[in-house]
């Protein structure tokens, strides 16, 4: 196409307060627009791209039987009730009302749709397994939302849908999904890590984000230096040593301190041991008004996650206030390992109870011997405190923050900590809604009724879209992968060009080669620039210079080479050294 | 694909209410399914045709230059608020508030968002013309949505947008998307009428609806038989000859009447008249209170959206009560051609003024010299009335019905009236929405802003598929145009004729054939019968007794021919009868 007549051209005023760099390169060079925060106009150039995303992606599934379906945007919400996620959602739902007065939800993903529509059929076992999927708009309304394409409001979402008879089909279906999903992001460009993540209600080793890494994604994970650990941070873990298992337990006592000792960094001074050595207490309170007290190894921090899900209390768990210190008599820098109470009864928020002080026990605590700390007054401390003799805790959990440099959870290779771009994730759901949705089931071979094995499988498309520019640019513009450039060929007539330009456009269009034609009355200059920032594979410049010849020169490198135009414009995949006139 | 695998199978129980052919085959057929009142699911199969239809619309618009792109579904409603349409527009909105309190309309058309996104850039003449397009889902708030996929509250449309220079460009633009719609519809199967239409707020000639004839359409249309004209109802009109013109004119007289001449038929029984020489009065009232009384030929009928446009009242009027025209002196059968008034003074709905009654004259009481009628009493009657010397109106217009058999508006033709599914619409907007949004102009040649002036151009998907549906079936199934149909081969093996089967399916697939095979252990009946009502143009069929051959019948025709597999399946585009071995 000619970009004179393309609707959404490059832009160099644009000023975006993003510090993410695909979110300024799709917008200055004419990908996206804004039109509400966090809900973005695609422009004929963008749209190119996630339309090359989107036949990847539909080529994948489809080559491995998945089958293209469309739901409604609409979700009636009788649907979001039955399985009582109108309350569980971990995003905010929307919803609507139409002057029927019937309620509907803007779907944020679509688990009951597609049981709903399943479940309209009466499946035997011979029906199953099988795996539909649709790409459709999917609604989050999040309070922030910057970043351009990569935390959104509004978003294009493949998502697919698995039935299976069972835990052991479901298994090849996962993996096939696991393997499909890679190769997917490999022809999008993307080199991906396969996490393991926290599938929370369900358990079970069957939940994966497929991650980007990038220094500023919003994901954190752990990989193992020996390549064969892999875990969101939400489940991390590490294997914990013995770090003094030689030294005689002692009896504990309690000392005086001097008055200078205040902070970590002075008692390790004081002491003359490291942070392993000192017990330290977090305390958190729950929605209901409990106080929860996490007694961890000095070295490890609070995994705010792992703890609400050990204690089944996701999403309830705030810091506690000075005030949550002084209901139990304590202050902060004074909070005791055991032994707290509520000075005075407090009734739970639902006022059905009195709220508890509870403990927990990081397992960290069984890796030391003969523990400093825990003590309540300012002028004293405790030394030779044993976890299991001088206390214990009923509850006993990793609830630790994975740490970079210690071991992964075999013990063999130690941890390196990522930032990363979740571009797709993969999950297992079991029987979690078709248990909940009345009819969900099939035939099985003895005629009995049985909740169809689900999974589910998400990709968003404009997320990775962004991802592939975040880790496919240089500080001139966008350096597309082939597979999903706006086209392939960005061909530059300079003045005197003109013919030979007009010659190589029929040429390629003739060969149904996608080429974007600067034909502008623009300097050179502008034109380059132009090229560099759009990120087109194959820049081809014609010029009065370059005669009956083209100037050939790949977006990602620097050096260019000459091909005479009567013998066709073909450039293979190679470099441009390479470069081959069919 | 292998029909035991595919989600979505034929139902024969399936029962709906809806008296469209195309609901109860889709449903039937496993091609959709409802979610709730007038929103889909669209099975795989049904989700095949639907994307054949899209690939056929973007080849066609890419053609011509349209450039795909896509907005958000949450469209901020301060720009519907821009251009008033909050309160103007023909469907219900639905809106949807997010937690932050900012306000959106789930978009019914798109008009103000693509002026929006068009406006970000600063354009000048050299930009233009474009043309910009996207496959979105549109809402509609729909009291009643019954007949499958012909009325529905969600669906996907495919909406162009047009930006011209001026009025003389945009005809071009305009005539060429005529021509577009026509090959897309043909290229779906369907023959269709360009209707001229009512296109409101604009005036002028550039708006058409593309008809498919069909008996139980919503859309009716007058059609001349010699072919040249072709308009609406809301628009189309008759050339009306003159009556009686060599009657002489009689003084009016107002006379006794028979106490058994009541209705229109003992009228004409008694004075030996047609229709043609009575006059008729019809009464509305507006929204604000007024009454209006149309006076018209007795064989006419009123045309209330004319009616509506010629006073400026569009969607205001109403048919009179009884209470109306007691309050105008009147009752039923005895209302007057001239003169009522209100008997006692009455505040309108605003209360900033008195009703009135208001008279509008239609133009046929020009063509009838000596009418009957207009009397007020019970026993009397008026006789050689004539218009413009015993009354006159000041408001005269056409507000005819159009009828079929009278003449088309050149007098050369009569017309003929005509039900048809309305496809699809192009639309002249001029700077309607340009000149009301601020900043969406471009700058012309002298350096001035102008504002835009557009076009738009839709075409719902789901109500072109059941209009295929509706033109290409019979008693058993639907019968796809090959372009749309979800696979061209339906290949049903039989006891004995597996492995042929597989040596067909394969040697189909290879070839990048579409092929659904039928490898379900069910009876030869079953599987005939869900081939006739799925579709597919081509069957085979595979069994003991065909051997090493293969048994081709298309779905439209009755006759079979039998092809060696050895040979290779590749049936040609003509009847069995030519299929060539290639």
């Amino acid at each position: 196409m000619k970009y004179s007549q393309l609707f959404g051209k490059t832009s160099k005023s644009v000023a975006t307060d993003s510090k993410f760099v695909s979110h300024q390169l799709l917008t200055k060079g004419g990908f996206i627009a804004e039109s509400s925060a966090g809900r973005y106009f695609f422009l004929p150039l963008g749209w190119r791209v996630h339309d090359k995303i989107k036949k990847i992606i539909k080529e994948e599934m489809d080559k491995v039987g998945g089958q293209e379906m469309i739901t409604p945007t609409l979700h009636p919400l009788e649907l979001w009730q039955e399985t009582n996620r109108t309350n569980t959602v971990g995003f905010e739902l929307m919803t609507v009302q139409d002057r029927r007065g019937a309620k509907f939800a803007l779907g944020g993903t679509a688990e009951e749709m597609f049981v709903d529509v399943v479940r309209k059929f009466q499946l035997s076992y011979k029906d199953l397994p099988f795996n539909i999927y649709q790409f459709s708009n999917k609604f989050r309304d999040e309070l922030r939302a910057r970043g351009g394409l990569l935390r959104v409001r509004e978003f294009i979402m493949k998502d697919a849908y698995s039935f299976d008879k069972d835990a052991a089909t479901f298994k090849a279906t996962y993996q096939q999904m696991e393997k499909t999903y890679t190769a997917i992001f490999n022809r999008c460009g993307l080199s991906t890590q396969v996490v393991a993540a926290d599938n929370g209600y369900i358990g079970g080793e069957f939940c994966h984000e497929f991650q980007v890494e990038h220094p500023d994604g919003e994901g954190t994970f752990y990989v193992s230096e020996d390549g064969t650990y892999c875990a969101h941070e939400d489940v991390a873990s590490n294997f914990l040593d013995l770090v003094n298992p030689d030294e005689p337990i002692q009896d504990m006592r309690v000392i005086d301190q001097p008055e200078w000792v205040k902070t970590m960094e002075d008692n390790i001074k004081h002491y003359g041991k490291d942070k392993r050595f000192f017990l330290k207490n977090v305390v958190y309170r729950s929605t209901q008004g409990d106080i929860i007290i996490v007694v961890i190894r000095g070295d490890l921090d609070v995994n705010k996650t792992k703890l609400e899900k050990v204690l089944n209390l996701t999403g309830q768990l705030d810091d506690a206030t000075v005030g949550d210190l002084t209901a139990i008599g304590t202050q902060p820098g004074y909070v005791h390992s055991w032994g707290h109470q509520f000075a005075q009864p407090k009734k739970s928020i639902q006022g059905d109870r009195d709220c508890q002080v509870i403990y927990v026990a990081d397992l960290s605590l069984k890796t030391v011997h003969n523990f400093i700390g825990g003590q309540k007054e300012a002028t004293t401390d405790s030394v030779n405190v044993v976890y299991g003799r001088d206390f214990q805790h009923q509850i006993e959990a990793d609830v630790a923050m994975a740490q970079e440099k210690l071991p992964d959870p075999t013990g063999k290779s130690k941890l390196i900590k990522k930032n990363g771009i979740e571009v797709g994730n993969i999950f297992q759901l079991g029987t979690h809604y078709s248990s909940k949705m009345k009819g969900a089931e099939y035939i099985d071979e003895n005629g009995q009724p049985v909740p169809y094995y689900m999974g589910c499988y998400g990709i968003g498309l404009g997320r990775t879209l962004a991802a592939i520019v975040e880790t496919h640019h240089d500080d001139k513009g966008i350096i597309w992968p082939e597979n999903v450039a706006p086209f392939k060929y960005h061909l530059i007539s300079l003045p005197g060009g003109e013919k030979t330009a007009q010659k190589i456009y029929e040429q390629l269009l003739a060969k149904d080669q996608e080429v974007l034609w600067d034909d502008r009355d623009l300097s050179a200059g502008q034109k380059f620039a132009d090229a560099d920032l759009i990120g087109c594979p194959i820049r081809l410049v014609c010029s009065k210079k370059t005669g009956d010849q083209v100037e050939v020169k790949r977006r990602s490198e620097t050096e260019s080479s000459m091909i005479d135009v009567d013998q066709g414009i073909d450039v293979d995949q190679g470099s441009p050294s390479s470069s081959v006139i069919k």
